[in-house]
């Protein structure tokens, strides 16, 4: 599938005019990445019989979709790097990367423009509210860094729109593609919120008590910069009065060494048995994926591939 | 019509959370304009004896897509003001007029969703490819900044993209929307690349021999920056070596009053006939907007609106 979607991504021409405009996206989608998104979308459409061929634009407009959500996203959070390479804001500048990423949103469109006119009014209200959702996703996300009153509510709405709704799309527009029932898609669809949301909540385990060398990148990132992740969250509604103010205090302690900051937290974080909770939490979404694969009925392959999927989520230990 | 597409503006509601994302859009609708767009679409739904209701949509799409178009474009200048008020991202800041501009770009699909299923064949490509126009003039005119080589040709292939596309496409839409013709619909874009190209030379020309006070804002800002105008362009073609000379001293001399500038490249315009030049332009393409006009066939309606509104946007002095 990664070689395929990677094959059709590179059918896209961006060396064309004015250059200044489309090579930063050609850049920015030769640069990698997982592929889940396409990937998803053509793994549902083969769900219900149909081929990669015929998902293949729909594959395309989501990987360029969400590689125009990092290309904004980076500017916003000031990136220097993404996938190792320079972003495109610091390779070109901020508003080579506003207009770049607009340019690419459009063509996210272009691309929906070839799937079957007949699918349109299923295919364009969807992908409308869900980007309009990964927006309200990245505003609540942003509000999240002055907000002190983040509730788990919040948190939860927070992921699901951020990170979750896109997989939750990307497997639908498979499915409608792939002939599904209403129904059906929409069962698959709320699999991929599910799965969505397991990632995240593994993300922010992860990020304090994942392997760093597996993990890929730093442990203790969030706690660091204070992100209001699960553990926080969690931690400061169980949390004694003390052990609350000790997290305030050791958060903004500019006298103590980044190691002992997050030492710290994690050991509140044990102590008050979040990384249980988050596990639990995990497994919750994982089984409320299996659940709602489970009532797709009309498919026509193996729905294997998804229980495999959602598994690897749950083992994932990059 | 002005007051229709006004009143229409406002059924959209922003105040809906997350508000730090939604308010700004209503802020920056809410700021008024000429809605020429927008007018040109209920207006070509009219000539082929649509109505304004039906029309709505599409021309609120325009509008919003437009003024998605200022935010993200006063970001790229740093615009201070617009239309008297400060710009979203010097009321509140980049990150928000990014973000609040990128929802705006998915909102303006999602109006043009309630546009009559049938007729989306037509109407999403036309649009899309238009966005993607927008993008393109956008660039070529930051560009034109930094390049010393901006032809004749270059400059009409960047005023098309950058502004007369956006009216074409408005009126194209309308068309559809009012059951034109293919033919028809075309003639009538066409039409509104004609005014559009007409529209930008007369705002090059009143730049620099408007009337200050009608004009509305200072005269000779564009000679101030330097900027590749018609006129610009214009004088460094017919210029002798000696006058090319001159003029690219005059605009990089910082020891002169800027009324100097002004009057010194005023001077040289004159001397090599650049208003006549400019004037002749506008009225070819005046002329070709009656052709295209003139071709409309299957219309309901009286074509005497169009009439006015490229005498008027011929007459325009503010």
């Amino acid at each position: 599938m990664h070689n395929y979607i990677n094959q059709q991504l590179e059918t896209l021409h961006w060396n064309i005019a004015p250059r200044e405009l489309y090579l930063p996206i050609g850049y920015a989608l030769e640069s990698g990445g997982k592929r889940i998104r396409p990937t998803l979308v053509l793994m549902a459409c083969e769900l219900f019989g149909g081929t990669k061929a015929e998902a293949k634009n729909a594959a395309l407009a989501i990987e360029v979709f969400h590689n125009f959500t990092l290309l904004h996203d980076d500017i916003m959070d000031n990136a220097e790097t993404r996938r190792n390479r320079l972003t495109v804001h610091k390779k070109w500048n901020a508003n080579t990367a506003i207009l770049s990423g607009d340019a690419m949103m459009i063509k996210a469109y272009e691309l929906l423009e070839n799937t079957p006119t007949h699918l349109w009014s299923k295919i364009f209200p969807l992908f409308t509210r869900t980007a309009l959702e990964v927006c309200e996703g990245q505003q609540y996300d942003m509000n999240f860094e002055t907000d002190e009153n983040v509730t788990l509510d919040d948190y939860f709405n927070m992921i699901r729109l951020k990170t979750a709704v896109l997989l939750g799309a990307a497997l639908k527009l498979g499915a409608i593609v792939g002939g599904a029932s209403e129904k059906d898609a929409q069962h698959l669809y709320d699999y991929g919120i599910a799965i969505g949301i397991a990632f995240q909540l593994k993300d922010d385990y992860l990020d304090s008590f994942g392997d760093e060398k597996s993990f890929g990148k730093r442990i203790g990132g969030d706690i660091l910069c204070g992100k209001k992740t699960f553990l926080l969250i969690n931690a400061l509604t169980k949390a004694t009065k003390d052990d609350r103010i000790l997290i305030h205090n050791t958060l903004a302690n500019c006298e103590i060494s980044e190691e002992q900051k997050i030492e710290t937290i994690k050991a509140i974080y044990k102590k008050l048995e979040i990384p249980r909770l988050c596990e639990e939490a995990i497994s919750n979404y994982y089984n409320r994926a299996l659940q709602a694969l489970d009532k797709i009925t009309d498919h026509k392959n193996d729905k294997k591939p998804f229980i495999a999927l959602a598994e690897q989520l749950m083992q994932r230990v990059d």
